[in-house]
């Protein structure tokens, strides 16, 4: 596929005006081809003006016509074929491996929306149908079902090119929900961007929906964002991404005359809590393994274990050793730019300058540019609890151990952690009162919360959450990984005593649709 | 019962140390005892302290229990007897039949949120099981449900002292998600409030809860409004109110290091569109019966029809006569507190000098203090567009209608509405096809749409939606009314790779709660 470097507004492509953004290889720091104009308010405007135009048809597509839609985004993107891989691989410095898993996640989890999609269930139909004889007074027809909150703006990742950018999750999930959608590229991976914003601008030609359900711009510095959220025809909008970079949008977000849902994935630290038992039983064990998924794709995911919680003495020593000789022996990794490589120096350099922290070991030094270099280091709970810097998420493959003195200080410790994507219990039989007690302050703390595995990994299913309380994320009430994403971007609409003629489809007393409604208080089954 | 005027934390009594507030009965303009000494931050922080101390606890409640909770809190305030319906008649002005309705409808809601506790829909359980085997990757066991978010805030209503106060939806749906609350009482009935925040408290006691699942606190000013919104153990809020106090305690919200979902019900005019047969048929007829629901209470519903907008000619001309009519016989009626008659008067005093409406009739003037003089203008879509104070809500018994000249600007009118909890449509068969042209932008600007009722009157069911985009909310992805209001209160946190003793029961593998879960995609029947 070749490049053009144009934004995709609606069906048309558009040289953009602004300072270009260039793709940079961060595992040579070369420039990579062609330059990318950024949009002006003006391709914002006509962008939302086109998703505005677009949105009461589109929501109102049959289940089947937008599932298909999904299914069809999916194929186009495959049929991209190696250019997509090659690019996504020479603009984020990941593997090949790693990028060919993530398409095969991006178009599994469109094929599961589309699923979903087809289900009804995210409708939410429910039935009160009229009682006129009810004393004292009658009771009118009520039915409700959710509808589409109208054109989604969606910034893409940068740490997932593909599952978590142009027709990533939160695309996904807004498309499946009727949702026109319109992309602000990543400025890590415009080409990656290009291709897969001309794959769903060539399914939505395909499937003869208006051209207005997708748009793709381009944008150096925070303008076209800004200007892309605080546009009156955006209704919400989904982010992946920094702290700062997300609260800077959120805010402008709800600072609208009309405030508009705001959901931003931003900063966690997956603190682990590996309890005395598992400790004794297979410390040495554990400090390995945790180290492999610390150094999964150089600790730049949402879910790195950036932090261990546990009560000190010898099993613990011997988990700090084991992971110790584990991080000694891993390799420098590339990691996805060259802000991202520096930022992660700079975490490093805090920690281990803090005078709080003891480093236990650092991974192999890399000898190109934007090398990660694996991390590990020690501190005491009365320590962490005083200082800011180390309870800071450092994005990249570097994690924390907090010592505690006992189970109360790990309770404080862990009552005193900021809201998280993911807290892991590394246990044995024997910890399971310890486990008890603990687990109210994690459901609490966390989104998932997981026994004996890594946080790495996120499955794309109806039962995931990836999302957790502040600063984890904005807004604790969704996920934005899994089927449920989808209710981030519905609202439900209440119809009274409307004629069967005027109904939606989904409520209309024939039930076409086989909904397993909620009439009358009771589930149809 | 004998008030005390105390505020209730927990299970204590405790008085005030600031202002007092004194209810006044608006209808004679005296002052009731006892007086209510407001709340410091003291109080506010150690009800706060309570509610966090009983969250764990509260949350994990037994379906059972907790449904057994919410019954025994209606039959404690049926218990009140009528001493609750003399004082809340003394302190709001409504008529007796009203407000034993009301209380019918709070006693009500609270069964009816029992029941929706025990099906246990709410808790959204999925489980996708593990899968060992799976290529290229096993699968984890993953299983979802929704948890409580945590003690929440509740400020009563001035217009449902009972309904919408103390035990009203607000907290009705906090308790049954599992999340303490505390009641900033309002300041127009603190003697209602006593009365029913001591039902709940002997509730809490009879139940064997912790005594933080409910605290009522008083306060003349904003400060404690503030204090209780920005405190960090409280995780959400529900709000119904003016505009005005509702943007500024949702403001010191989202100003927090944790912002919080904050739940306000504002502002809406409740627009009706009688369409042109409808009106050709029975113009003379509706307009008699919109009287009759612009009357409802002397208007101080939410749901208040504010606003007609129609197509200008002699069917509306006979329309308008007719409800003209109605208003010139309508009788004056008292307002729930003298600030609320005061903003009325200056509500349609604004209406009626600016230059641009035409008085249609003005009901019968009050003898007493506080009365509302029901009132009718009418003016063109022309100047309706380019006034912003005739787009104001006038809260009270007066509405203005909007001559449009063709359909063309009806929709135009439409389409330029701020966001409404409802829209009317009054339509006779042969205007299906105006009906469904209007249809998409109604569901876009409003929560709940019908046809050929009156806005007024809001049955509390499951298909309800008292809701809306803002202003006439802040989040229009929910209700205030309905059992789906439940929702408003829940997370969902996902348990990953869990020994069954350690999962909570409803996600254990035996399902003892008989849930009707969505396991590996398919629905449980």
């Amino acid at each position: 596929m070749k490049l053009t470097g144009e934004m995709l507004i609606g069906q048309q492509t558009v040289k953009g005006s602004c300072d270009p953004i260039h793709a940079i290889n961060p595992a040579t720091d070369e420039q990579l081809e062609p330059a990318y104009p950024g949009g002006t308010q003006v391709e914002v405007e006509h962008a939302c003006k086109l998703a505005w135009s677009a949105f009461d048809t589109y929501r109102e597509t049959s289940l089947e016509d937008r599932a298909k839609f999904l299914e069809t985004v999916a194929d186009e993107i495959e049929a991209i074929g190696e250019d997509l891989i090659e690019r996504a691989v020479a603009e984020s410095g990941l593997s090949q491996s790693r990028i060919q898993g993530e398409r095969g996640r991006t178009c599994g989890q469109l094929r599961l929306f589309a699923k979903t999609v087809r289900t009804g269930e995210w409708l939410d139909v429910r039935i009160d149908p009229g009682m006129p004889d009810r004393q004292p007074m009658p009771r009118v027809d009520l039915r409700q079902r959710h509808i589409a909150l109208g054109p989604v703006a969606v910034f893409g990742a940068s740490n997932f090119p593909l599952a978590f950018s142009v027709a990533g999750g939160d695309t996904a999930s807004a498309l499946a929900a009727g949702c026109p959608v319109i992309v602000k590229a990543h400025s890590a991976h415009p080409g990656t961007s290009e291709m897969v914003g001309r794959a769903i601008q060539s399914a939505i030609n395909k499937c003869g929906l208006p051209e207005g359900v997708f748009s793709l711009i381009y944008g150096a510095g925070y303008e076209v964002g800004t200007a892309l959220v605080t546009d009156p025809h955006i209704k919400a909008a989904g982010f992946t991404g920094s702290r700062s970079g997300g609260l800077a949008l959120w805010k402008a977000a709800q600072s609208r005359s009309e405030p508009i849902p705001f959901y931003a994935e931003m900063s966690s630290i997956n603190p682990v809590f590996p309890l005395p038992e598992a400790l004794k039983v297979r410390g040495r064990e554990m400090g390995k393994a945790f180290v492999g998924s610390l150094n999964m794709s150089a600790g730049q995911f949402c879910t790195n274990p950036g932090l261990v919680i546990a009560i000190k003495g010898p099993d613990l020593d011997a988990f700090i050793a084991a992971a110790g000789e584990a991080v000694k022996e891993s390799a420098a990794q590339t990691m996805l730019t060259p802000g991202i490589a520096d930022a992660y120096a700079s975490g490093v350099k805090g920690l281990s300058s803090s005078g709080k922290v003891k480093e236990v070991a650092r991974g192999q030094a890399g000898e190109g540019p934007n090398q990660c270099q694996t991390g590990l280091f020690v501190a005491s709970a009365q320590d962490f609890l005083g200082s800011e810097v180390l309870q800071q998420e450092v994005f990249g493959s570097t994690s924390l151990v907090v010592e505690c003195t006992d189970a109360a200080e790990l309770e404080k410790v862990a009552e005193h952690l900021e809201g998280q994507l993911t807290a892991t219990l590394q246990m044995d039989g024997a910890d399971l009162d310890n486990a008890k007690a603990l687990l109210p302050i994690l459901e609490r703390k966390a989104g998932r919360v997981m026994v004996n595995g890594w946080p790495t990994g996120v499955e794309v299913c109806d039962a995931m959450v990836h999302g957790g309380p502040f600063p984890a994320t904005s807004d604790s009430r969704t996920t934005s990984v899994g089927t449920a994403a989808i209710f981030r971007f519905l609202r439900p609409v209440c119809y009274q005593d409307f004629p069967d003629a005027l109904l939606p489809e989904a409520i209309k007393q024939g039930n076409s649709l086989k909904l397993k409604r909620l009439v009358d208080g009771k589930r149809e089954a």
